[in-house]
């Protein structure tokens, strides 16, 4: 494949209309070739109007024909070989084992919604036959199915240029429910994005699909994301980044003359409660893996733990010697983009200057070149601290974390119950000194979507429990996941089919069951037909 | 029972703080004893903190306690007898049978959500477990489970002063999910409110449950209303009434630090598409339907047809004619009260003078008495007309519909596109015809929550397979319905248990299956217990 630079509006690769921009390799600072052209308000509105349009055909697909082109593109992504793994690190400074890793896991995604579509699953089948003797009234035949909301907006995330960018798993979750999409790519990985349009875009031909099923649009800014937003026939926005990306896109959802559901994923702290006995017995080794965790990937993750919160004594200060050691080897690493790196950068300073927390330990400093690289900090501050500027618990992007040294366990809950909503919040501990700590355990699963027990958050399984969500400011909504299988509840819709002729049923509610799902008949789950 | 226009704040009856106001009978305007207190915004606080609280408990409460506690809660209604019937009328002026049917209905639900939480269904208990020996990483254990979102405010509707008020479908689902219930009751109708109330806090009582599990507060205006949906423990809201109440609701929701789901039910013109051979073979029946449709409950249903939509010609200029006869037979019907009556007078002047929409029929002229009486309206209009001015196909609330004449199919298909979000669209025909109407079909089932063939769009049936649902402005977010069983999915959220103790899991994920549920285990569905 080559990378043209281009859009892809319903099928056609056209130029941009609306200026240019380079990617760039952050571990040198150079530009990417080849110049990528910015797609315009006419190109965007092209897009939505075949999206649009392939949205009245590709809502009647049956499950079995979307799930064969979920699979192809994951072997179209597959084909692309690795022209896509050498752009992917060139652009990101991801290495080839996290490129190669983070493509099984976009394909992995996107056959477990091929599978979990055939199941039928998603579709909450259910019929509630007619009562014509039912007395005051006669009950009317009553079916229920979710379809697919409309056509959905994903924008892709700087830090998984695979698995939540142009087929990770908004794209994926929302073409599995019959959802067109289109896809607006992060600038920072501008060639990958395009590589893995390109593979979609094959996926969608060899499928005999609505071209509009999918469209990939790019911008350097936030003018084409937010045109997709307000554009009247979208129907929901995925997405996952910062802060104030999520916030500024809830808001113009909000503003539209009919709001649509946003569900943005914009990360969090990722807390790790370290009990007093995991501390004394197993602190060296918790350091370990902690130091791991939050350094992982540049520290670029979501659930990177960017708190760790103990009662101080001896046994923390052990911990944070021998984290200290750890963080002080630890060569400078490269970040993902000029931008996140100078606010990295910046928040180190600030955060450095600031009265109540102290920089205990310091990676190997930034090399003396031109790329993106930060210096992994490790900082440590007390609980009244904290308390008193909450805003200190606040997500830093990138490869830092902070100690947080309570009194007590009174202090360490009160740190807990202050906590804004978090993705996932962790417990180090021996398991008899749970006992202790429910009121801890019960606060954490409800301030976060995932409460990990004796591991750290970073890994996050794509399987049918998974939930990659939790309170505001962790998501938009708490009431769903952006990982695993229940992301796809996200853009379905139920309806009711009232006295419908069965001819007229679609398929999944006709009397005779033809794709053979499980339905709720009369409150009766079964997989049988209704005679 | 006494009603004593106090309010319940977390079992605690208590004269409000902030002044009082009188019910009134809509039959003739008269004060109804005694004055009802306003709660003040001190007293709003009460309420939270203890619904806060009481959710810390309540949340762990098994389902089959909670069950039991809804079916009391039914039983405590009953309870009241005729003193509720009595006062249901004298607020509201619904006859003695309307009052026994929503009082069905209520009770109905409540044991509706009783059974369906012991089934276990809405958990969506799911079990992925460990892989130790997976490459290149294992995979953790992990479970998942629907767990209530907190405390939840409710607020009583005017038009359904049982059914969708103090212990209707939002209390009922919200409570059903482990959610402590703030309900604000509607000032058209407190003392059947309070009387409700009563029912609820006996039932709390008798089952032992935290007292903050449900609070009852009113005024007669909006700022108790706005002061529970800023408040910060709330985290769901449940709203059925007016387009202004509702989006202003979530405008408040919205601007919260950390935004909350209102889900808002707006109500809608509930289309009624008549097709022409339906029209020439059934007209007469049709139009006896149709006028009993949109007149029942003095036309103050959230599912009133307020359009009907045909091909102009013979046979529908016989069944307006039909149609102008009984409506001219129907007296004026009583409204719920001043404010609606008015408004509904209001509109029906503007909409007369309206250059496109002409009277065809008024029911019989109001009683010359101080009562809130209304006159039954059937207007006609060209197609031509409401596709220039779409405002006219918004709802009006009250008995009166609007018939939209159609120069041929494709004008039909044109106004079904224009349509804006719609709880129901309903369809009568030939069954025959309907396969000339496939992208009609198509067009109100993205358009509408439900879709009707040969029916009514009144009479929304209480069961697993209904949606009172729909996009915007119908309701906020056409992802839920608010009635059927489905309803409780607004007030959950996921929460993933990662390499939990099995004792410390909650009991829906413990291995032993000790509530005996369906559970989705490694991807496959069973009620065994994991070995």
């Amino acid at each position: 494949m080559t990378i043209t630079g281009k859009q892809l509006i319903g099928g056609e690769w056209t130029q941009g209309e609306a200026g240019s921009f380079h990617g760039a390799n952050p571990q040198n600072g150079q530009k990417l070739q080849p110049a990528i052209s910015t797609a315009s308000s006419r190109q965007v509105e092209a897009a939505v109007r075949m999206a649009e349009a392939a949205s009245k055909k590709f809502r009647h697909t049956s499950p079995s024909i979307r799930a064969a082109f979920l699979r192809n593109c994951a072997e179209q992504i597959m084909a692309l070989g690795d022209e896509l793994l050498e752009r992917l690190s060139a652009e990101t400074g991801y290495p080839r084992g996290r490129a190669e890793m983070e493509r099984g896991r976009t394909c992995g995604q996107l056959r477990m919604f091929a599978d979990y579509i055939e199941t039928g699953a998603h579709l909450d089948a259910r019929i509630d036959t007619a009562l014509p003797e039912r007395q005051p009234f006669p009950r009317p035949d009553l079916r229920h199915l979710n379809q697919p909301i409309g056509p959905v907006v994903v924008f892709g995330a700087s830090n998984f240029p695979l698995a939540f960018s142009v087929a990770g798993g908004d794209t994926a979750s929302a073409l599995a429910a019959g959802c067109p999409v289109i896809v607006k790519g992060h600038p920072s990985h501008p060639g990958t994005s395009e590589l893995v349009a390109q593979a979609i875009a094959k996926a969608v031909t060899q499928a005999d699909l609505p071209r509009g099923v999918f469209s990939y649009l790019i911008d350097e800014g936030h003018t084409v994301g937010a045109l997709l937003v307000k554009a009247p026939a979208v129907r929901a926005v995925g997405f996952t980044g910062s802060f104030a990306g999520g916030t500024a896109l809830m808001a113009l959802a909000n503003e539209r003359p009919d709001p649509i559901p946003v569900f943005a994923e914009m990360g969090s702290s990722n807390p790790i409660f370290l009990l007093p006995q995991a501390l004394q017995q197993n602190g060296a080794n918790i350091a370990q893996g902690f130091v791991g965790s939050f350094t992982l990937g540049s520290g670029q993750f979501c659930v990177k733990p960017g708190l760790l919160i103990a009662v101080d004594g001896e046994p923390l200060q052990a911990f944070i010697a021998t984290a200290k050691k750890l963080v002080e080897e630890i060569p400078a690493p490269v970040m993902l983009n000029d931008r996140i790196c100078q606010t990295f950068q910046r928040s180190m300073s600030s955060r450095s200057s600031d009265a109540g927390l102290e920089v205990v330990a310091q990676g190997k400093p930034l090399h003396d070149v031109d790329g993106y690289f930060a210096q992994v900090t490790l900082f440590t501050t007390s609980a009244q601290t904290i308390l008193e500027h909450p805003e200190l618990m606040e997500e830093t992007f990138g490869p830092a974390s902070v100690i947080i040294k309570c009194r007590d366990r009174e202090e360490m809950l009160k740190v807990a119950r202050r906590l804004p909503g978090q993705l996932t919040a962790t417990v180090q501990c021996i398991t008899d000194e749970l006992a202790e700590y429910g009121e801890l355990l019960d606060q954490l699963a409800e301030t976060a979507g995932r409460v990990v027990v004796n591991g750290f958050p970073t890994g996050v399984e794509v399987c049918h429990s998974m939930v990659h969500g939790g309170p505001f400011p962790a998501t938009s909504d708490r009431r769903f996941t952006s990982v695993g299988t229940n992301a796809i509840l996200r853009f379905l819709r139920p309806v009711c089919y009232q006295n419908y002729p069965e001819a007229l049923l679609p398929p999944a509610l006709r009397n005779n069951n033809p794709l053979g799902i499980p339905r709720l008949i009369n409150g009766v789950r079964t997989s049988e037909a209704l005679k």
